[in-house]
């Protein structure tokens, strides 16, 4: 899977002091990824469990936006000429709350981790993915590429009927809807500069948000992930999709 | 149109002061509603353009959880215990930003008022809305319903291909997206009450916010949203509809 990477040279990876930030760093880099840079940031790098082969602990506090300029700086002389093919916003956060427990403030954080941070993050980069983008041709991460780490609990579509028992959750639920038109618009506004932005759900996944019952571990996940990603071209560009490739409504 | 109002009791409206808040008032005045209350909530609501029949001006500062609560038991004197059978939240704003000029606190203020306010107030209104619900069988405003004010600037499917050369505007767009979820989730959780929720999409409209370009007067568009809004039942509970009467995607 990691194969298909070998043609990304330099990605970036938020959240990625654990879950699945943390085990899409070690997946790319046990499975042989292309000579570039992997650049893993998290909000205190020392704090990390594992920091395999990465090429800078950058650590960004997503929700802080001087910490998101430092952090593009610190790319930048990273990955100077070249710029960043793959920017994966990951980190995100659940603020649990249903009807009778959600406040305002639980909606505020939530979006501003899962909605804002990701926007924020993206356009701080945008030099940086510009002048990868400015050196291919054809959409996919081998140029630049945006992908947004969303969930299936953000389809608004899917939230119905046999679906609608579980996970009452409001701020969440509320925060990747609206991460999903975060995506979209920035794929209205990047396609003309050729970098793909696609909003991608990594399944439900055993890590400390996703909880030991979930079905997948974090390989499993991430190998599929990272396969969908790597596959990406034009016609996934401003998509919606699964983990294993399928396209999700909104 | 507003005969169709003829067996909702006692209503509600967020911004009143102007727009399309305003021009429900007026309409249901002028056309004859029921003798039941017409709830009209501005932030201030003696700077309020015209205030014809309206049996409250309750301030409502939509952002300010003390002044819903204050609000709310201000209602629950008016409408004592036949309890409230509709409430439109309205109240909007579009802080306008392109991916150049948004920031995270336009996004912030954008979706505080626009997409967490409106579940805000509902869940202030819950025991008025509840106790109507409890004297009605089936679905509609002879029951209890709750309108949310959304706009098809919130549909992620329609933002694509030829609708998006226009209105490129990061805060709103999202804030609309994540108003769609926030009515979903209430719809998911309200339908044991028998509490249709619901968001609709009043057209492009000659206010303040919908500039002068608009193609519909607010007499116009308002008369097609009473009207939908008046005929609304159980079919409808959990839809995103246009002004019109169509279904819209999310
Ligand atoms: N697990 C699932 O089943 C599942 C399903 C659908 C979608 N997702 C999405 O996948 C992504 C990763 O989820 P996960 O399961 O790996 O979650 P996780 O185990 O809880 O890890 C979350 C990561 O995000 C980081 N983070 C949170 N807030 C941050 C902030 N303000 N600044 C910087 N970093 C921050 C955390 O850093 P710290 O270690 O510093 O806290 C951590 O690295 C999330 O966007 C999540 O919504 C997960
Ligand atoms: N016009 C359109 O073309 C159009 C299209 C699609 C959707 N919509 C939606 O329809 C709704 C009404 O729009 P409109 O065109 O009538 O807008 P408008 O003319 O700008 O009026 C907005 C109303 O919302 C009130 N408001 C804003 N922020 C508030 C707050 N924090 N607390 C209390 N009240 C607040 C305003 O009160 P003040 O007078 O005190 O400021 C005013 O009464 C909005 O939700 C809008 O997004 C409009």
């Amino acid at each position: 899977m990691a194969h298909a990477f070998k043609n990304c040279s330099n990605l970036m990876v938020t959240g990625a002091s654990r879950g699945l930030g943390l085990q899409i760093i070690e997946s790319l880099v046990t499975g042989g990824f292309s000579p570039g840079k992997i650049i893993a940031t998290a909000r205190n790098p020392d704090g990390a469990k594992v920091m395999l082969r990465a090429d800078s602990r950058s650590p960004i506090y997503v929700t802080c936006q001087e910490s998101i300029e430092r952090a593009a700086s610190e790319v930048e002389q990273l990955v100077q000429e070249e710029g960043l093919n793959c920017l994966i916003n990951n980190a995100g956060i659940n603020v649990v709350a249903n009807l009778e427990t959600v406040t305002a403030d639980k909606m505020l954080e939530n979006f501003h981790t899962n909605s804002v941070a990701p926007l924020m993050i993206t356009k701080a980069m945008l030099p940086l993915l510009k002048r990868a983008a400015a050196k291919g041709t054809g959409m996919g991460i081998h140029r630049a590429a945006v992908i947004n780490m969303t969930s299936l609990l953000g389809s608004v579509e899917l939230y119905w009927g046999d679906r609608a028992d579980t996970f009452k959750w409001y701020p969440y639920r509320t925060s990747k809807s609206a991460l999903n038109m975060v995506t979209r618009c920035l794929a209205v506004d990047l396609e003309a500069d050729g970098i793909l932005c696609m909003a991608l759900h990594p399944g439900w996944v055993r890590t400390d948000m996703g909880g030991p019952e979930a079905p997948l571990s974090p390989e499993e996940s991430i190998s599929c992930v990272l396969s969908v990603i790597g596959g990406l071209t034009e016609k996934d560009h401003g998509s919606f999709l699964h983990y294993t490739g399928e396209q999700l409504p909104w």
